[in-house]
């Protein structure tokens, strides 16, 4: 099934086996000729969603918050635009979902917590002022776990709601999954976009740390919080990104690198790197491997290099320098910026604040200046120093997540993949690649800093080569 | 009358010429071993502060807010511990004033504009955090022009209420000038924490870009936005930067090299790059030259060597560089940077906000991201070209303002002087150590960037040499 379906019920009835791809999700970019030939209209679109809304949603819970009469106010404006030949942006018309530690100036921000019980901003964060300002249709606050680093919340994996949807971007990622919405925003300090794509089914982009701005967005981390996209289809998730970088770029920071209405032009890579990392032993269960492996000999028997460490000394070095202490260091950042707000979050309101949020902040209480700037200094050279290994090299794959959404509510899933690339700052996707168990596995794409469009062109080429979208 | 002096009423009776140090101001640091030995308290500290806001602040008009209930319990519960022994932090007690674009949980924060009347955060920025875990005591929130970056407001300068006493940081300085306060916070992403410093006769600092954390303070350009600290004595500056950077570092940045209870020992600058700059010409008076000419004289006479574009080829070099095209490519950085939020206040509220606010905006909206990085790109090669020509010195000099404060309320003096340091990110003082027309005119001392310590230990110096303080 192709990017324009808008699905039926097709939860339940998915593929076994590698490259197949979601049936559920629906997609902008496909209904955007008809909308400037009149054939279908915003309001239209926006309307299918909200049956599927009406449907998934009560088994979902991907949204705190609904603003339907907004959404269909500013679907209808989008429609005029469309009709006159002149829409705002590349996003006029849009549904869309945003996370909701994202301020939003119609709708309670409630991060997740009840320290934010019913907390309502004054303006829109940066993000979402680049997507009204365009034209696009904000249709909800998505579920988040506590500051979009807590355990846990009430949403459901729309493929199987006794599983989770993965987090924190968990409603962003069951709302996509289960064709609610086109596309939603997340963020990702560790794992949070990637991980609930891969569990729901979706495309997550995570790009170069810095990029987009997260300006308006309650933080975790500076250091490594990144805004992410989770869209049904790579043209869509693409083109938020590309739209958010175009009309706000992040202060101080480069545009998004290949910002454009549509995706770069598939390009095949030449040499992948392939990481085993250490959850690969740990955490995969042999129908996750098998199906991994499957990709890799796709891949081989189209041509593509394949390095590994069994073939590469530079990177078996790279994973033992990654899997050495790298990520317990970046932890420690991680914890030393949450000082604020969290501290005062702590001194106030301990009880309504998670075990690990205590931790942390007791852990960056006893931390040094000294020690911070050291841990700095590290994250410093382990970035030059992958960057130096990567050189001659396309890009990296690994797993996105170590399996299939994992039964029961009690977390949101590993996030062992998933950090090196955060950490390390370098663009990132999430490719619903395969199927395991008759549930989606993301197929997870690493880039080169900076370069997040020519890694989009070869996620395109995956897409197009590994399941004909 | 050296650093300890509570002040009468001393405005208007200034002494005139060179090497006069602000009589009205106070000093927390010369108070604190009486804390300690119990011959002072932070209440009875407190209470004098208040005492001349009593006096005071009907003319002067430095505050939005003041919270005297909560300043009265935190000075008392400061006060217990001195008692104690055991101080929470070396700001313990200490009375200061925020500006009222950084977010409060105890006072509304109305950004100085009516698009925030009666806004009321959730919780205090960071460097409140900062101060507020420290035990300082919060008295309230001072007068800023809007957003920090509009033409006036009500605020009157403490030595001459017919002058401005300079913005944006315009309640914080005349605060300080005038002891109501032994310091309080700014910003400056032009001039806006050294020109009114230099107006009110209080030192003013501005660290290196990035250094003191700026999280939960209403942006106008992340690239140029800096925390400031006006105090009345160099001592109290130092220790209020240097506690904010020690509790909540900001993210991603080294601390404020040199940060500790007490300024650095002085040290004598060996070598000093005098700059003219465009502003010598065009905007100084015969006064307050000669002013600054007898500081050059008395330098010189101590045996520093003073290079400028008379007698060095490459300072000559970079003030013609400094003096081109760069303010105003920077200024264009900054018009692109506020498109977050202000575009939203301008699609709202566009009848609230000022002119430049509107101009901004358009060009920022016309701006394309070619050009965006452009600028950027030229920013770093000026950084590069700065950093390499004052090396051999120690820092350079100037004036922090055209001279005294002008006379009316139509605006808050000139910032020609200022925009270097703040658009290349250097560290920069203003040093109350000239006096024209019986009114204050600052000394800029700009360093290394990363190097704020020994830009301290300078100032340390020339207070002592040409102040006696």
């Amino acid at each position: 099934m192709g990017e324009g379906g808008q699905g039926g019920q097709h939860h339940g009835q998915l593929r076994s086996g590698a490259f197949a791809h979601n049936p559920n999700v629906v997609s902008f970019s496909h209904s955007l000729p008809d909308f400037l030939s009149g054939r279908d209209t915003p309001r239209a679109f926006l309307e299918r969603c909200l049956e599927k809304i009406a449907t998934r949603e009560p088994e979902v819970k991907a949204f705190v918050v609904l603003n339907v009469e907004a959404a269909c106010a500013a679907a209808d404006a989008a429609g005029a635009r469309y009709r006159a030949g002149k829409p705002l942006s590349m996003v006029d018309g849009c549904p869309i979902g945003i996370k909701d530690i994202m301020d939003t100036r119609d709708m309670p921000t409630q991060m997740g917590s009840p320290v934010y019980a019913g907390w309502q901003p004054r303006y829109d964060a940066a993000c979402v002022q680049a997507l009204r300002l365009g034209g696009a249709v904000i249709v909800g606050k998505t579920v988040t776990t506590a500051f979009a680093c807590g355990a846990t919340n009430a949403t459901a994996n729309p493929l199987d709601s006794r599983r989770t949807p993965g987090g924190s971007s968990s409603g962003s990622a069951a709302a996509v999954g289960a064709g609610m919405l086109p596309v939603a925003l997340g963020t990702q300090t560790q794992g949070s976009t990637l991980r609930p794509a891969s569990f729901c089914g979706a495309v997550g982009f995570k790009p170069t740390h810095g990029v987009l701005t997260i300006q308006g967005v309650h933080p975790i981390s500076v250091s490594h919080d990144h805004l992410g996209v989770i869209g049904g289809t790579l043209k869509d998730t693409w083109r938020i990104a590309s739209h958010i970088s175009l009309a706000n770029g992040s202060p101080g920071q480069p545009f998004l690198q290949g910002a454009a209405t549509e995706p770069p032009p598939a390009v095949k890579p030449r040499r992948l790197l392939r990481l085993y990392t250490k959850g690969w032993e740990k955490e995969v269960e042999p129908e996750t491997r098998a199906a991994f492996e499957a990709i890799v000999q796709r891949l081989t028997g189209a041509g593509v290099t394949i390095a590994s460490r069994e073939n590469d000394p530079e990177v078996a070095g790279l994973e033992s320098a990654l899997d050495g202490d790298f990520v317990e260091r970046s932890l420690e950042i991680t914890a030393y910026e949450m000082k604020w707000p969290y501290e005062q979050y702590v001194a106030d309101h301990g009880d309504l604040l998670e075990k690990r949020v205590h931790d942390r902040i007791a852990q960056a209480i006893s931390m040094t200046p000294a020690h911070y700037e050291n841990l700095l200094a590290e994250k410093a050279a382990m970035k030059e120093r992958v960057r130096r290994i990567m050189q001659g090299a396309d890009g990296m794959i690994t797993l996105a997540a170590s399996g299939p959404a994992p039964i029961g509510h009690g977390n949101t899933g590993s996030r062992t993949f998933l950090t090196y690339a955060t950490f390390l700052g370098i663009p990132a996707f999430s490719l619903p690649l395969m199927w395991v168990e008759g549930l989606p596995v993301g197929l997870q794409l690493m880039g080169h800093a900076g370069r997040d469009g020519k890694l989009c062109a070869i996620a395109h080429w995956l897409m197009r080569e590994l399941a004909g979208v």
